[in-house]
């Protein structure tokens, strides 16, 4: 096992579960079966071989001196992997939600493969719900999302389509033929999903002088991160409990507000986030009067960052955006938001590519650092919202027919850091997935109900509803 | 914690989940609301305060000095324990049965308290089924469902009434008023659990003496427990793989057939269970020539056991019934079960104390036994199978409302005892539960099917159909 999976086991404990997620909705093909989600999930146990992937479990013993390695696991089930669910009447959104709040706050178990599938059935408008589980030492968030995505098909027509756990010896002949290179991803050997976004976030190995440069960012020292960031109530500790909420809304919608305000898509992404914040923590009497940060990863040209992936992929930065979350004029923060992230960027641009690797290492690997760094015991935290914004595929994706209406991520909350915002875009819409502690942020659903107000709220302000 | 409960805990692996489970089935109030369920669910989850039973987490540390202890879990989550499901179309027993084969295939975590309870609708005849799993190091099976059974009313009109985890103040200052004994038995220590049947089940902690008794026993080599049992499918290595299948029959009928052939209606029950393996061993082509073995746990007068248990109740002794399998005509099998029935019993009455002991403690703590007798060593199976039969109420029983229609125990198949089949009694029937490891016990719910064929030859014979 590579240091970094083995730092996830380690970091893992009861509070701190180290999976991701991912909750896909499917609309049934056309003239399905009555039981056509007891097909599918019976389609999906029936595989001929598991990619390796999803056929080895943790190991450590003494023979192993104590560290943590990959084993095959000999009584593999796939039954206990992939389970088919139900949810209670009257089987809204909420109650979805519900479940996948509870699937997420469990921990997987240590003595199988690190990975649960759940098909879920009993949504009144009759979609079918994947919630996919998988271990942090196995995939990074953005390479689970992707895996997930690789064995959807833009063929509606397309049937006989493995599931992501299946090794298809024709899948893979079809595969040379094929110019779709994220096919057969689950054939990779585990250590190429931990290097998907170009950073070998290899933080259990990181050399002392990146510690120090890292440490000294975090601690506003330097004048490319510095920064000041208020105590929230999300940033103390959490305990295992989760809730997940998610939504989807058109990104027509924010790019028709960030024409007419000159921002991003991604500022908009951003100043939603915002504006749903500040609703939430002043409901909650718990507003600071200076604005929040939230670490916003970057993607960065691989001739910037000076640090390519092993797959040629690009590199990862972090940018410290000043959210805004003082001002009350919604245009206000995105404006505020636009430039924090330009003059972000900028700074980003002029650090070596040390400290570049040093700000991704916090996001890619926030629980490992966190130790480490000792953010525990310094007076304030370095930020204190994580903000990802994941590009997925733009054109819509079908699996066995099944169309992809939707996909959100589930993220990991931890210590110091309890709420958890990853956006994925697909087929035209925006999907936000909020992750938190239960406890430490209460009703996180609310947040859904903010994030849809700020949208309109900054189209008014825009002009452009 | 005491050794047992502590050895229950070090038992345990993937292949050995050690917790008992039970399923019960509601019939809805007349007039429920539509969300009948989910108004129990949150009722359930409405208490002030957790019995100490279902508060305690386990716990070791260095401070412990690597031992087992059990602490107050400080993050308790009330939420995380008692869950509601719902079953996936059609809503069958069926589906019914593999949601608990899936649940009671997945281990505890230890990190939290070492109980779940789930709140299941969605069987298509309306009924409400409540699946509950405590680990065998908090209860045994038999106080387990003593412990579900202890929260019911014969009122049908009574309302407001706590669940099994509730310490509710009101309903203990109303204990003192009634005589029904059974309630706030969760407010009792936890020590109070694992000596329900009378036995101290201390086995880890056995005298040296004992354990040679039984060694010698369990070897054939003394007259009172010599046996012979053939080897089965059911006698080897098992996965932590789970199959749940469950039903109940009327005990008039068996207690017809008992009536007509001079035998007990515990003599009829292991008959169908007899002629059931019988039949589902020849499909297989896996019946052996020489009858199976079956450890069956019987109580005892406290005078004849000479060990009463720490609250006064009867005490268990254990009888190796020759179960008569290779007989072909029912009447026969009944007749051989009769036989060896009685004279286990006179067999036990001729025993030492400490051979009694010795032999219910076989039953009590198999797990445990097993590698402390290295019974995996030696040539034969002391025995095939455990068939227990627990009494329950007589009388009809409800829950706020929802009348309970059965009651099916889940037990814990363990390396070299693959099946195990438990019975309780309640208001006229007799429920059935088979819990068996799903890859050596392969189609186990064959043997429902198989127990009604033979239930109906029993009758035919007996002339009573």
């Amino acid at each position: 096992m590579d240091p970094t999976s083995a730092a996830f086991m380690l970091a893992e404990n009861r509070s701190q579960p180290m999976h991701v997620g991912g909750l896909q909705l499917f609309r049934k093909p056309e003239g399905a079966a009555r039981d056509h989600v007891a097909q599918m999930y019976r389609q999906m146990l029936d595989v001929d071989a598991i990619a390796p992937l999803f056929a080895k479990r943790p190991y450590r013993s003494v023979a192993t001196g104590g560290q943590w390695t990959w084993t095959d696991d000999a009584q593999f089930d796939l039954e206990y992997h992939v389970r088919h669910s139900a949810l209670p009447r009257p089987g809204r959104v909420r109650e979805l939600l519900e479940l996948c709040s509870r699937l997420h706050g469990t921990r997987l178990a240590r003595e199988r493969p690190l990975w649960e599938a759940h098909v879920i059935e009993g949504l009144r408008d009759g979609r079918i719900a994947v919630y996919t589980k998988i271990h942090h030492a196995l995939v990074d968030g953005v390479s689970s999302m992707r895996l997930l995505r690789s064995v959807l098909s833009t063929d509606p027509d397309r049937r006989d389509m493995p599931p992501p756990w299946a090794v298809s010896p024709a899948a893979r002949r079809a595969e040379k033929d094929r110019s779709d290179a994220d096919h057969g991803l689950a054939d990779l050997p585990i250590s190429a999903f931990r290097t998907a976004l170009g950073v070998t976030a290899d933080a259990a190995g990181l050399p002392a002088a990146l510690v120090k440069t890292l440490s000294r960012g975090v601690r506003n020292e330097t004048s490319a991160v510095s920064l000041y960031a208020p105590r929230t109530i999300f940033n103390t500790k959490i305990t295992g409990s989760r809730r997940f909420a998610a939504q989807q809304w058109p990104m027509e919608r924010m790019r028709a507000v960030g024409k007419a305000s000159g921002a991003t898509i991604n500022d908009v992404v951003l100043a939603m986030c915002s504006g749903a914040v500040r609703t939430y923590l002043d409901e909650q009497n718990a507003l600071p009067d200076s604005p929040l940060v939230a670490m916003v990863p970057v993607g960065l040209k691989a001739k910037d960052a000076q640090s390519a992936s092993a797959s040629g992929g690009n590199a990862v930065g972090a940018v410290m955006v000043k959210m805004g979350t003082h001002l009350d004029d919604p245009a206000d923060r995105l404006a505020a938001i636009h430039a924090s992230m330009l003059a972000g960027k900028e700074a980003l641009g002029s650090m070596t590519p040390m400290q570049i690797l040093a700000m991704s290492a916090i996001g890619m690997a926030p629980a490992i650092l966190t130790p480490m760094l000792r953010l525990n015991g310094i007076a304030r935290p370095p930020f204190n919202l994580i903000i990802s914004n994941v590009p997925g595929p733009r054109s819509t994706h079908w699996f066995n027919g099944a169309q992809l209406e939707g996909m959100y991520p589930l993220s990991i909350p931890i210590h110091g850091m309890a709420l958890n915002i990853t956006c994925t875009s697909y087929d035209g819409q925006m999907g936000f997935g909020l992750t938190g502690c239960r406890r430490t942020v209460p009703h996180l659903q609310r947040l859904l109900a903010h994030l849809d107000a700020e949208l309109a709220s900054l189209e008014k302000a825009a002009g452009v509803s």
